[in-house]
């Protein structure tokens, strides 16, 4: 069962301080109870999801969008597919956005991402996201440092232009430990009808671990702002990134009061022959 | 001929005061001439022009974006076919916005317009734009204050982003006088060939014509900033209003000190058979 810990414990304040890997990835202060109990509790988690996703599709003014970001085997497919399995496909869409085409590349960062945004009454969730944009282009040295340098105040603008216009942001960063990497490589590895998940690139990535969590810590302190926060997640325990990725939907959709459009007829004026 | 009066008189510098329509609408202090020279004139800018856009099309690496703003008949249809005549129609699209679609309501204000901002190499010229979101909204009381309000501040963000992506920005006012329109849309009536250009809803904003100056001088004050500035062309004589605009184009085109890409191989080596 829950614990009184708010899921609000991983959401990262303006300007907090972040520290990515290690011990963080392990935790499980919401939830007194193992992997069982926990599946348990993702099935009631589920009905809550269906339920505001419907009210949120028949409301049709609201947005939302979510934003996912993790390193290699972070969880990012799994927990997609996990947390948003009970809603409507046709008010959800979740956009995976790769390394940039050469289209894409011949615009600016943005232009890519905001043609996928939400619409009213839909729900969009991007499978890494703009802020590739800025961490794979520091890390891998792929600009100049003053090109990702400009973009955390251009993410920060053009999340405060969406939310101001409607859209509720909810941006995950899925926070897997060096270790739990490794094993989740090898059992890519040990197993065939995964090795399509294998890319030996992924290892060059691995080699600079270190370089990746500090460029995620700047980034998430940077760019978690009151409209459009962080949550760091816990993600070692799959089950567990599920429930806490569960609930801050549930709590985030809840805050809308979204209603159930109102009728224009009496219901006892409408017989039916 | 050209005085030495420079083009940069009409731009308005980041904070500076606007006034529009009345006098300004007639000025014409960059050329020293009639209409017959003034056309005279254009043909030689049409062919800098045509060279401009040639470079910056084999670069590839410049993005163009010209926004074009008036009250009905202020000549955004004939500016801009008269302006980039010369152009080779494969780097150059012109993106007229009409009122928002249900679609594009349903989505934040830049959206539609962000799917159309120039890719490396290319101009597009929108034919009203993002600016009628705040003007139409504001005059015509489409949505409450604080929206069109808060959108000073998302436009002046969006364009700084794209500006720092490495787009040109070129916002261009066409500044008539409330008399000239009168002749224009009289001219409209009169010439059955003219009537589809006619709608009788124009006179309903030519009745708001204050509110409407007062608004686009609070708008150009606002927004006018280094990256992204606009100019307030004297519009009330077509062929002045060309040159004016055809020189602006010219010399912010300039300033990209664009090049023609270098070969990797020496024209001595290659023969033709």
């Amino acid at each position: 069962m829950f614990t009184d810990v708010s899921v609000d414990k991983y959401k990262v304040l303006p300007a907090g301080e972040v520290q990515l890997g290690g011990e963080g990835a392990a935790d499980k202060a919401i939830f007194d109870g193992g992997k069982k109990a926990g599946l348990a509790e993702m099935g009631v988690l589920l009905e809550e999801i269906k339920e505001l996703q419907k009210v949120l599709y028949a409301e049709h003014k609201q947005r939302i969008l979510v934003v996912v970001q993790a390193m290699d085997t972070g969880g990012k497919d799994g927990c997609v597919k996990d947390v948003f399995a009970s809603c409507d496909p046709q008010g959800i869409h979740i956009e995976p956005f790769k390394s940039p085409t050469t289209l894409e590349l011949a615009h600016d960062f943005l232009w890519r991402v905001h043609a996928k945004v939400p619409k009213n009454g839909h729900i969009v969730v991007f499978n890494r996201s703009h802020y590739e944009d800025i961490i794979a282009v520091r890390v891998k040295k792929l600009m100049e440092d003053a090109v990702w340098q400009r973009r955390y105040q251009h993410v920060i603008d053009f999340e405060k232009m969406l939310a101001e216009e409607g859209t509720t942001i909810i941006k995950i960063f899925l926070n897997i430990s060096k270790d739990e990497q490794k094993e989740r490589l090898q059992a890519r590895l040990d197993n065939p009808a995964k090795h399509w998940k294998f890319n030996p690139d992924d290892l060059a990535d691995r080699a600079r671990w270190g370089d990746f969590m500090h460029a995620y810590e700047d980034l998430i302190e940077k760019t978690s702002t009151e409209l459009a926060p962080w949550y760091v997640v816990p993600a070692d325990r799959k089950w567990y990134r599920n429930i806490v990725v569960a609930r801050i939907v549930i709590e985030r959709l809840k805050q809308l009061n979204m209603q159930y459009p109102r009728i224009d007829w009496k219901v006892e004026d409408v017989t039916i022959d």
